[in-house]
């Protein structure tokens, strides 16, 4: 997605599938994506995962007070114990306030 | 990779590549990777890139100085301009810096 803000917060959930439960982990994955997008101060998302199942994941938000209430949202709470208890090997989450954005696209 | 230090910054790299030229591509990208890790302040990159040639990278630096540091490399340099000429649909960067960071590997 293309943003032009910046003082964003880039929430940066980089994690390794471990193969179990793909319907499970495909359904919750699709439900968050809508209720992230529905939060205030959502400002969008760039997810990949290759076919190893390693994932980038990020979200960006408004302002440290938006990406808050995400993390501490009951449902996200919720989705991410189920990550834990049957998705992942392994995640890693680094939150940044973004300082410059550009970008390019082929004439 | 793990990082402990708050206060990196994170260059944030979205793109799609165009599927041509994947040998090029690959040599320069492993080029790419060897040199940035031989930088100062650099602390690691996370990398990924699905079916469909969307990808991201981010690399971390210690500071604001060793990540222009590495944006002005004279190779790093030639390298981007190769890239718009033959690699990629598009791109996206984000520059932040990182205030928070956790991780969580299954016991």
């Amino acid at each position: 997605m293309q943003r032009e803000d910046e003082g964003e917060v880039a929430v940066i959930f980089v994690s390794r599938r471990n193969g179990e439960d793909a319907a499970g982990y495909d359904a919750a994955a699709a439900a968050m994506d809508a209720l992230a997008a529905a939060q205030p101060g959502y400002r969008g998302v760039d997810s990949v995962r290759d076919g190893d199942g390693v994932g980038i994941t990020i979200s960006y938000w408004a302002d440290t007070v938006s990406a808050q209430a995400w993390r501490d949202h009951p449902e996200h709470v919720t989705i991410r114990e189920r990550g834990r208890a049957c998705w992942y090997d392994w995640y890693r989450v680094t939150v940044a306030t973004t300082t410059r954005a550009y970008a390019w696209t082929r004439p």
